[in-house]
């Protein structure tokens, strides 16, 4: 169930300074959950939907998490090069965008249905 | 604009017969996309949407969207290995479903704030 929104809270709706603040939570969330990805299953699974949610809640342009996915390996990459590491894991951590976008996709593809009132049994 | 949608359309409506058909056809196109990608962005550009155009209407689990992925690359990882190819190729298609994955994202985006009735511009 997707939660209710509150279109003040809209990312479209807040000040630059709100817009800069929740980025930056957003950042942060996505870090953890890039770094834990390959590390600790259970816990990620709780962290993507917290990102989700929190990316639903404000109706958050998705071009927005492709640049904060972006950003983060870009700086990913400048430590990998200063370390002399290769580089593959940038590669991998493409899964992990793919699977935050594809919890979003269902999120409000559901919140559609919902608002729709398509109460019925989604079938496989 | 998201298209309007028919209920009766969607994936969890049809018959058996008529998922494998939808199914088939989402194949097809996907298929086109992942071969076309790197060579002529201009037209994938249409392939994309005509592919996000034909999941939001029929209301696509995006799940099944990762299994058409995934089964075309299974496809192509066995043609590479047959002709003694590299499968790097595979890890750069990951591109195109991210791509794939964020404009149906955004389509239901958009779908959701219209049903809502929120008219105003989206800025960034």
């Amino acid at each position: 169930m997707a939660p209710a929104r509150d279109p003040e809270q809209f990312f479209s709706s807040l000040s630059s300074a709100g817009r800069q603040d929740v980025l930056e939570t957003l950042r942060r969330l996505y870090q953890r959950i890039v770094l834990d990805y390959f590390q600790s299953p259970p816990q990620v699974e709780a962290q993507v939907d917290a990102f989700v949610q929190l990316a639903y809640r404000l109706d958050l342009p998705v071009s927005r998490i492709l640049e904060i996915h972006m950003e983060l390996m870009a700086d990913i990459s400048k430590q990998l090069k200063l370390e002399h590491r290769s580089e593959d894991i940038l590669l991998d951590y493409r899964l992990t965008l793919i699977d935050v976008m594809a919890n979003l996709c269902e999120t409000y593809r559901r919140a559609t249905r919902q608002v729709l009132g398509y109460t019925a049994e989604e079938t496989r």
